[in-house]
Formats: structure tokens, C-alpha cells, sequence
């Protein structure tokens, strides 16, 4: 494994992007998007990921040309057509569009379809959390994951994403901040919450993970080949029937924001989406933001009241007693600005094949 | 155990609340939701949780009197204060203000503060369902679940409820269709989608009836006495230490609820709920709704279109091969439409003593 300064790591992922054929400000973001999800440590949907979406752009189903399109809109809520542009950028500014509808109505919705893949949800989360704006947003895929008391995959693991913006953490700033502090706030508080969760107990790259090193679930993630609950990760990648979280619970979950995300868009819900990994095109997602707080600050709350009550939950669970000594309850997100700040001193890891093969254009 | 007919049922709740000190339509309101509540099968929030209200008017913790109050609004986003009255006729009206502010804008929002536990989550799904609206929301709850990594409850199991409608269905009529029917469109197409559901992976009324039964779970559902994840649920019941659905995923999907609810609202967070079952009071609820169709059709989307991609993601669900035989899978809310179906036709399952004292009025 080899470590590359972040900045390195975005250049040469933007000519990368300008060589697939995106233009200018388009190739930046969807290389900071890629960038800075390797940075973050989900490293399944960064640098690792570039591979695909190049063989996507190659076969015509990701069109690095196209630019979303409002296609209808009442108030607060607007559909957008992704016109099968570039999952990230294209989620992107569906998100920005939420945010500023939030801005003006205190809630905003955008239904986007026939987009791609957006790579790692959790950006957009990030990215509303930095406008200091509550977001939620998530996404349908293929069919990857069997219903709860079907055989075979019939629903997406379709990400949920939730993100609660905490005060001053939007001004963090990459080159000044310390490592302790990184994402937080110049108060010293804590920084963003932001839960990104598919709905499989584990991805299939954990479970490709855990196999490789021969090391058992930590509990059951899927089904053997004798259709029994099992902790090894291969034999579930043997038999593509991973457990959706909560058994009965993520199944119904997942089935309900295929819905909503196909409905509400008027794209394709996840039984119309090809099935083979580098034809997943043509998703539907959903991104909701709620600004409480208003542009002007005139909305329905203040900031400090807003970072009275999270500091309030996220105080309540930090001083939890733990199963293990030592190791404290943590919120999500706080273990990607952990990883984030370790990988702004140390380098962002890459693989240092596909890292020469991106650098020399030879992808 | 007794079965009653829903209309006996309903009037005697009705009698019941009006006892308690609600007035008219309020009273009526309440008992409805109670009633329908049962007759759906929820047993475990209707008839049989009135004792409880009971005691929570008689210790002052539910104010018959007091009706929620609208204190903030910025476009379709609104602060309510539910001025510590009746859970469930409080929920109802906010789900109301948040349908009529997604008529307007395409989406709305309501966060209530201060109000009390709304019983079946589902009911307020059921109620936009039957509006044709979509619909979202969520409670935060007294600390009764272990966060990921914690010994002891810190996290509420916080019900989330998603609501889907479907054509036609919101003219039901309990007195017309036929029991195969029931709930479905008139063109014979499926019931609303409902899907509610706790954070945690069964309820304690769940595990309290397997223990009662002496019956194992069906998968594990919380800790026993020595720390290990178990199957015996009346060791859970024992320990307390209930299990997040999909452990660390419902355990963050829990905690970002519980934020978003007391944020958004300026309410009590979980960690600042009293811990006592009729003390539960002051809790924070929030209900989204979303209406692409609008009231006179000037939305996004037409509800054929809409009725079309629901009818396809039902339909490829409920041919997919099933683990068992004859068992195909099912959709959120379709059980409670067979349950419904069969309660009002053979009576409506109550505890006979309990019910006694209802009709009585000698709670």
C-alpha cells in the first residue's frame, strides 16, 4: 500500500476525469468527490471505484456530457432528470438544489432520475452538514439483495443517508485545523453527525474483505449454500444472498425507499435496473434538506439552541458505559473525521498499480 | 379472549376518553385511533395501552385539555408545541398540518415538541396514505436500547414510520368490500404501503409474549444476563439490554432520529426523557409529507404514473421464488390489511376483564 498526498490524489484523479472527457468544473468536482471519499477511508467507492465508472463511460452508459435538468417542480419539491451523467456530480447538484430550496422554504425536496451511480452517499450528507443544513437522501440500485423470505436478490441495499449539521464544524478547514480538532468546531465541540447506511448488513466488498483474510463475521451477514445464516463471509459471496439489515426490518426499509425514490423521480424502481455490475445505470434518488435556522436566520430556530441539544445527545452517548473498557460509544461520522485527519498527515492509502495506471493515463 | 365488534369497541373508548376529560371531536378522535389501532392487530398499542393513558391523565403527565399550538413556521417547515396533551390526537393533527403544507408546497414539515407518546406510529402513515400523500415520521422515546458498544439503554427504539399511497385505495370503505379486496382500489390493485417500524429488533411486548409462549426467537434479540447476544427472550427481558436492528446500524439510525426530532423541534432529546413507563412524557415527533399529484393535479406527477411504478416494484416482489413454499413475500402493511379484514368481520380481539372495565368506566 502506498500513501499519496490528498492533493496529489485530486490532480491527478481531475486529469483522469478530463481524459474520460469531462470539461472543467465538472472534472474538478467529480475528481474532489472521488478524492475525498478515499480520504475519508471508504475506500470501495473511491480511487478503487474509478476503474468501473472509466468501463461505464466506455460502454456508453455514463454519458460525461450530460448535465441534470430540472424537469418539473411545485413549491419546495422539483424532479430532475440526471440524463445518465456522472452519478456524483450529478448528485451533487441535486443536493445543492435541496439546499437552496430549504434555504427558501425551510424544506426542500429533488427527485432525480436516470442517473448513475453517486459513489460514496455520504458525501452528500457532508455536503449539506458543510452548509450547516439537515439532509437526508438515499438512493435504489440493482437488485442485490434477496427480500426477507426470498430465495434470490430482489431488492437494492439502496444507502440511506442522514445528516445533522453542527455549529461552526461548516468553517472547519482542512490546512489550519489540528488533528484532535479536525471537523470540529473553533469552540471545541464536536463535528458533523452523518449516518450512511446501505441497507445490507455488510457490502459485498466487507464480505470480500473478511473472506480474504479468512476471518468470520463478527455475526450473521447472509445465507450458505445449504440456505442456513452463516458468519462466512465467502460462502455468502458464493451464494449473492447477503442478510438486509434487521432481517424482516431493512427488507421492508429498502423495498420502501425503492418506492418512494422511483415514484417520486418517475424513473426506474430497482426490478428495471440491469443487473450486471457495469450496466447499473439509470437510478433514482431522493434528497430532502431542512434549514431550520433559515439563510438570514429567519427560520424556526437559532444555532445555539440547535448545538445546545446536539451537544446534549452526543454527550449522553459519549459517557455511556461500555461493553469494552476504554471503548466508548461513538456517533457516526466521528470515525471519518478520525480516519480523514490521519490521512491528511500520513497520505491518503491507494493501491499503487491503479494509482500509476490513473496517473499515467493508462486506465 | 373476547371479540368485539369494532363499533362497540369504538363507542366504548369513546365513552372511555370522554370519562378521561377529552371533549367532543377530540374525544372521538382519540378512541378512533385507539380502536382502529386494534382492530389492525397492534394490540399492544390500542385497547390494552388505554390503562396506561389512564394513569398518565390521573399523574398529570397527559393534559386532556391542552391542544397543540403552532409556534414557529418558515414556508412549509413548522414548529408545533404539543402543550404535553393527548399523544395520539396531538400526532394527528400535526400529520394534518403537514399534508395540507405538502398540498401547498409539494412538501411539508411539522416538528412537535412537548407532546406525548402517539401509540401506533402507523396510524399517521395509514392517515396520509389515505390522503394520497407520502408520507414520513418518526418519535424519539425514553431510553430503552443499548447503543452499539454500550452496556446499558442510552438510545430510545424511536419508530419510523413510511408511508406509501396507492390509487384508488383511500376510498375504501370498511362497509363495501370484500375481505380479499379489502383496502385495495377499486381497479383491484394492492393496498397503501406502510412500513413501521422500532429501532430495536423486537419490542418488549414481542419479547414478552415468546417468553410467555417459552418459545425461542427467530434470531437474536438482545443480551442476556452474562453479555452474550441471545435468543431467550425473557433473559432480554431480564437484562433490558434489548438489540438495535442490524446492531451498530440501527443503533446510529436511532441516534440520528433522536436528534433530528429534539433539534428540529427544540424538544427533549432522549437522554432527557424520564425513564419511568407513565412518566414517558414531553417526547418529540416529526411527520414530512410529500404530495407530487397536488390537491388539483398541478404537481410533478400524475397518480397513474404513480400507480404504475408501485403496481411493478409490488408485483416483482411477490413473484420472486420463496424460501418457503407457498410463503410469498409480503409488502409493509399487507398483513395488517388481511388482520383488519378478519377483525371486522369476526370481531374485533380484546381482553375480556380489561374490556369490562373500559365499558364500565371503572379503570
Amino acid at each position: 500500500m502506498l500513501r499519496v498526498a490528498y492533493d496529489e490524489l485530486y490532480e491527478g484523479l481531475k486529469r483522469a476525469m478530463e481524459h474520460l472527457g469531462l470539461r472543467g468544473e465538472r472534472a474538478a468536482l467529480s475528481a474532489r468527490l472521488f478524492a475525498e471519499t478515499t480520504r475519508d477511508g471508504v475506500y470501495t467507492h473511491g480511487l478503487n471505484r474509478f476503474p468501473r465508472l472509466a468501463a461505464m463511460v466506455a460502454n456508453g452508459c455514463v454519458d460525461v456530457n450530460a448535465e441534470p435538468e430540472r424537469v418539473g417542480g411545485v413549491g419546495a419539491l422539483e424532479r430532475w432528470d440526471g440524463h445518465l451523467g456522472v452519478g456524483n456530480t450529478n448528485a451533487y447538484a441535486a443536493m445543492e438544489r435541496a439546499i437552496a430550496l430549504a434555504r427558501e422554504y425551510g424544506v426542500g425536496a429533488v427527485a432525480m432520475a436516470n442517473t448513475n451511480h453517486w459513489m460514496r452517499g455520504g458525501s452528500y450528507g457532508w455536503q449539506a452538514a458543510d452548509a450547516g443544513v439537515f439532509a437526508m437522501c438515499w438512493t435504489n440500485t440493482l437488485a442485490n439483495l434477496p427480500a426477507w423470505g426470498a430465495k434470490m436478490p430482489v431488492l437494492g441495499n439502496n444507502p440511506l443517508v442522514i445528516a445533522i449539521p453542527r455549529m461552526g464544524a461548516e468553517e472547519s478547514d482542512l490546512d489550519v485545523v489540528e488533528e484532535q480538532d479536525f471537523g470540529r468546531s473553533t469552540s471545541g465541540r464536536g463535528g458533523h453527525v452523518v449516518l450512511d447506511m446501505a441497507m445490507s448488513q455488510f457490502s459485498y466488498g466487507a464480505l470480500e474483505s473478511y473472506a480474504a483474510r479468512g476471518e468470520l463475521l463478527p455475526v450473521p451477514g447472509g445465507y450458505d449454500a445449504a440456505g442456513e445464516l452463516t458468519r462466512d463471509a465467502g460462502a455468502i459471496v458464493a451464494t449473492g444472498r447477503a442478510l438486509p439489515v434487521g432481517y424482516w426490518k431493512g427488507s421492508g426499509l429498502s423495498m420502501v425507499l425503492d418506492m418512494l425514490a422511483a415514484m417520486l423521480s418517475g424513473g426506474r424502481a430497482t426490478h428495471e435496473i440491469p443487473r450486471e455490475s457495469t450496466r447499473e445505470s439509470g437510478v433514482c434518488q431522493v434528497f430532502l434538506a431542512i434549514d431550520p435556522v433559515g439563510a438570514g436566520g429567519a427560520g424556526v430556530a437559532a444555532r445555539e439552541e440547535l448545538e445546545r441539544i446536539a451537544d446534549g445527545v452526543v454527550g449522553s452517548l459519549t459517557v455511556a458505559e461500555p461493553i469494552e473498557a476504554g471503548r466508548r460509544v461513538r456517533y457516526p461520522g466521528e470515525e471519518t473525521l478520525r480516519v480523514r485527519a490521519e490521512n491528511m498527515r500520513l497520505g491518503v492509502p491507494v493501491d499503487a498499480e491503479l494509482w500509476g495506471k490513473v496517473k499515467g493515463l493508462t486506465f
